[in-house]
């Protein structure tokens, strides 16, 4: 099991289902953001009050790997990384378990970047200390 | 504050707000379903389970009275009492608090049937055993 | 057939659908909310222009009764009016058919007022006007 | 301006914006997934009528490329293009462009498989056909 630091834990929804009984692909996008923003406060990070501030985190890019099926009654977690990749660009690697038995469901990597009150990419000195990586 | 015989906590989830920085209306629907599924698997009913069978609970109509908003981080319970109207018809009577607090957030109503394998409006009797309301 | 004011066609999209394959009671609420901007703006009123100036149309009621089912595939329409029941309270009156078969889907009656700058309930003199009920 | 074998016109609506005004990010793979089902449908492929034989079209991996963001009262257009990676394999490519300017918003490839009723990757010969690689 590859080690994470930081871990949130979901239950299926049934509304999140499909007419095909499975979670439904783009939900699973809604749980890493979920995952992204708890993981941001868990670190002192209040993603709406940064909207509030007019600097936005924003997501330039997404890929999933979906590897089986979350159906109705699934507990699940998600598991976060960070990796800083550029002084302003950011993944999140982020995988989704099924609780029961630890199966992998989804292998998650998004990307974003911070734009400041001036729409230019750019992470606040502060920020970038709460999350450690400065 | 009003009793319930069901109770189930959650918390906000960003991509559950509008542009307005509150909860979309509709959302509190999702919210109210899956309160309502949760506390029908705590008596033993099985809401994925009867539609594999054939057998449907189905929501006839629903009443919502926006009484708050809820907005990011907020934390919140659904308090559910039941109350059978008839031989086929139910009301899941459904109410939100904002947790902090206990702030009314929404008065809701919720009345629905069940269809049998035959499409006709029919309660399982070992349903209504474990609703306790026979 | 009742007669409405305002209509707006739409067609089902499979991710709507839950696993009953049918759509979810609660994207119905989001048919009315997109059938009540697109209405507002047919007659000139911009629902988004008017939260970012701290105007918020509000709803704090809603009702709906679900008369049948749509389903994969499905074009339907939804048929709107509008009610002045005081000087701070709109009903919208909002019934879904089904195209092929004008078939009652929903009967829905989502009421609302408007918050002023100050948070008051209070309708701007204009948008009155534009909804020809001044 | 890239070619395309499919596009479908869509208009924002605003219960898919997020509290920043824009379109969240998990909604694209609502439209990328609406815009497929219709292009199969256009095929003669009725995605729900598989899902009903038991025969799953199933996405394995979705990855989005966000450019720029839509708002309230956008209008845009999907383009779709298909790759047939390996006998049971297929990519959709497939961008998004606000129609007012033909502004790129998202870069998407979506691949999938189709498992037959024994849950093993097959497509069934018809559907081949129908899609003109065979």
């Amino acid at each position: 099991m590859k080690e994470y630091i930081y871990r949130l834990d979901f239950k299926v929804r049934d509304y999140e289902l499909d007419m095909q009984g499975v979670v439904n692909n783009s939900v699973y996008q809604n749980y890493l953001e979920h995952a992204r923003h708890e993981f941001l406060l868990s670190r002192g990070i209040d993603f709406a009050e940064y909207s509030d501030k007019g600097i936005y985190l924003i997501v330039t890019r997404a890929l999933m790997e979906y590897k089986a099926s979350l159906r109705s009654g699934d507990k699940f977690w998600v598991g976060l990384n960070l990796i800083m990749e550029s002084k302003v660009r950011v993944t999140f690697e982020q995988d989704i378990y099924r609780s029961s038995d630890d199966k992998l469901i989804l292998k998650g990597a998004v990307t974003g970047t911070c734009l400041n009150e001036r729409g230019r990419p750019k992470f606040p000195d502060e920020l970038l200390e709460k999350l450690g990586v400065k």
